[in-house]
C-alpha cells in the first residue's frame, strides 16, 4: 500500500457530517487523500481504479464482484458502523481485502441502555406504572427491588459480554445466569456467570435481555414455550434484533400481565401500527434507539479513522472480522 | 447508656420481615435487648420507662411530649427509612436525644433509578415510542444521544451528589448544570458543575433532574415560567417530590410534545386517575418506586443496626441528623 492511501467514503450523504464532524474530517484528510465530493451510495459512475480503502457507513451499497473487479488494489474496507453483513460478502475476504467494522463503538450506547432497562425491569417500571395507570398504588409487599435479582443473559456477544461486566459490577448483587452455546463451563466461569441453557434461564431469570445475533439458529430462539417458562412477574429486554423472540407469543405473555417487556427491535421492525403489543401498558416499544445515534455517531467515525491510522502504520485493527465469523456474529 | 440498651421497633408489622429479615433481627438481638412482640405503630399501651433505643420504620407513630415523657431514658432514634419529619420534632433534639436516619442507605436505588431515566430522557426514549406509536419512524437527524448532553441538576442533595458523581463519571461526557443556593462557586467547582441559577438551568439543559426537598420555598420551584424555558425536546425527571414542579405547567408543556417527563413523584400524589398528564405517551408516570423496595429494604434494616453498633461503642452516628438540618432536608 500507499503510505498515503487513497480513500473514498461510502455512506448516506445526509449523515456524514455526523460520522464525520468537521474536527475527524480534518484528521482523515491528514491520514489519506480522500476522494473529493459527497459520498458515494451507488458505484456506478464511481472510480475506484486507484482506491485503497473504502471508509463505509450506514447506506454503502454490497462490495459485489463487479465493484471488486473495478477496484485492484482495495487492501481494507473500514466500516464506520456495526454489522458488515449488508455490503461484504466472502468475495471481499477473497481477494485478501482487510474487513473492520466500529461495532465496538456501537455497542457502548447499547450496553448503557440494556443497563437502564435492566435497573427499571428490576423494579417492574413498567408493570408498575400501567397498574398506577388503573389506579392500583402498589403495597410494599408486591414491590420488587434490584438486590440479588436473577438476570438472564442470552448470547456472550460483545454486547452480551458488556451487560454482564456491568450487571457484575453493580452493587445491587445480580445474579447473572448466560445461555450461550459457543461459550465452555470454565469461560463461564470467568466471566462470573452461571451457565445455563435456555430453558433453565427462562425459568429462573427475574428479568431476561437478549444479544445474541440475528441467525438462523437463533430465530425465535424465545418461542412460545420457552416464554412459558418465565416466571410471574419477569421481564424480557431486547435490544438485539427481533426475529430472536416469537411476537405473537410475548404478545401473549405480556397481555396477561405477568409478564413486561422493553423492545428496542421488534418483528416485523417496524410493528405494524395495529399490532396488539403496541396497545399493551406494559410494553415499551421504541424504534431502534439504543446503537449510537445523534451526537453518538461519530464515535463510529472516531473510531473507524482510529482503524485507518493503525492500518496505516501496520498495527492490528481492532475491529478485524474475519470471513469465518460473519456465520456466528450480529 | 447500658453496655447493652433496651431496645424497641416501631414501624408497620407487615414489613418488619422485609426491614429485618431473620440474619438482621438476629443480628440486632446480639446487639439489644428487644422488645418482644410485634413493632408497635401507636405508643398508646407501650411501656418504654426502661427503653434506651428506638428502631424505627415506616408507620412510626410521631414521638410526641407525652411520649417522650413516658421514655425518661430514651436517648436514640435511629430510623430505618428516610425522612425523619413524619415522627421526630424539635423535642426529641432538645432532650438530647440522638436521631439518625437511613437516607444514606435509601439514597443509592433512586440514584440508579435517575441515571437509568437519564440514560433514556439522552436518546429522547419517551418521545421516540410516542412517536413510534402513531406510525413515526424517527430519522438519523432526529435522533439524539447521550454524548456532550447537558444535565441540569437542581439540588446537590444527597441524592443530587450522586447523581452527579455518576454522571460525571459516565463516558458520554456529559455537562452538569448545578442549581442550589446553598452551594458556593467553589463547592460547584469541587463537585465538577457549572453553579447557574434555577431558570438558566432551565434554559441551557437537555435534561432537568430535580433533587431538592420539599419546603415552603421549593414550592414549585419549576413552575409555568421556568417550564416554558425549557428547550423544545428536553426532559424532566422527578424522583424527589411532586410539589417541586408545577403539575399542570408540566402538562401543558409535555401535551405540546415538546417535553418529555419521567415522574415517579406526582402532586397530588397519586394523581387523580382521570388527570390529564396520565394519558399523555410522552410521560412516564411510576408510584414512587425509585426508592428501596422489595429485597432492597433490607438495606434500610442493615444501615439502623450498623448505627446501634456504632452508638453503643461510642462512635459517631453516619447517619446522624440534627434538628438545625430539619429546614434544609427532605
Amino acid at each position: 500500500m500507499a503510505d498515503r492511501p487513497n480513500a473514498v467514503v461510502a455512506m448516506r450523504p445526509d449523515i456524514v457530517d455526523l460520522v464525520l464532524p468537521p474536527a475527524l474530517r480534518a484528521r482523515l484528510d491528514t491520514l489519506a487523500d480522500v476522494s473529493a465530493g459527497p459520498p458515494l451510495t451507488d458505484w456506478s459512475g464511481a472510480d475506484l481504479a486507484t482506491t485503497d480503502v473504502l471508509l463505509t457507513g450506514w447506506g454503502c451499497p454490497p462490495l459485489d464482484t463487479a465493484l471488486l473487479d473495478r477496484a485492484p488494489r482495495l487492501a481494507a474496507v473500514l466500516h464506520a458502523a456495526g454489522t458488515v453483513k449488508g455490503h461484504v460478502g466472502p468475495e471481499v475476504w477473497q481477494r485478501g481485502i482487510a474487513v473492520s467494522s466500529a461495532a465496538d463503538a456501537n455497542a457502548a450506547p447499547v450496553i448503557e441502555f440494556t443497563l437502564a432497562t435492566v435497573w427499571l425491569a428490576a423494579r417492574r417500571t413498567l408493570g408498575a406504572a400501567a397498574g398506577y395507570g388503573t389506579g392500583h398504588y402498589p403495597g410494599y409487599r408486591e414491590r420488587r427491588g434490584a438486590d440479588g435479582a436473577v438476570v438472564g443473559v442470552i448470547g456472550a456477544s460483545r454486547i452480551g459480554r458488556g451487560v454482564i461486566a456491568r450487571l457484575l459490577a453493580a452493587p445491587a448483587g445480580f445474579h447473572v445466569l448466560l445461555a450461550d452455546p459457543y461459550v465452555s463451563a470454565a469461560e463461564a466461569a470467568a466471566l462470573g456467570v452461571e451457565l445455563v441453557d435456555p430453558d433453565e434461564l427462562c425459568h429462573r431469570s427475574d428479568i431476561v435481555t437478549v444479544h445474541a445475533p440475528d441467525l438462523p439458529e437463533t430465530h425465535h430462539l424465545l418461542d412460545a414455550r420457552r416464554l412459558r417458562l418465565l416466571q410471574d412477574g419477569a421481564a424480557v429486554i431486547n435490544t438485539a434484533r427481533g426475529r430472536l423472540l416469537d411476537t405473537q407469543a410475548l404478545t401473549e405473555q405480556c397481555a396477561t400481565g405477568r409478564v413486561e417487556a422493553y423492545l428496542d427491535v421488534t418483528d416485523p421492525e417496524p410493528l405494524p401500527p395495529e399490532h396488539p403489543l403496541r396497545a399493551l401498558p406494559n410494553v415499551l416499544i421504541t424504534p431502534h434507539i439504543a446503537g449510537c445515534q445523534g451526537t453518538e455517531v461519530q464515535r463510529l467515525g472516531a473510531y473507524a479513522v482510529d482503524e485507518l491510522e493503525r492500518w496505516i502504520s501496520g498495527r492490528p485493527l481492532l475491529g478485524a472480522i474475519r470471513a469465518e465469523q460473519l456465520a456466528r456474529i450480529a
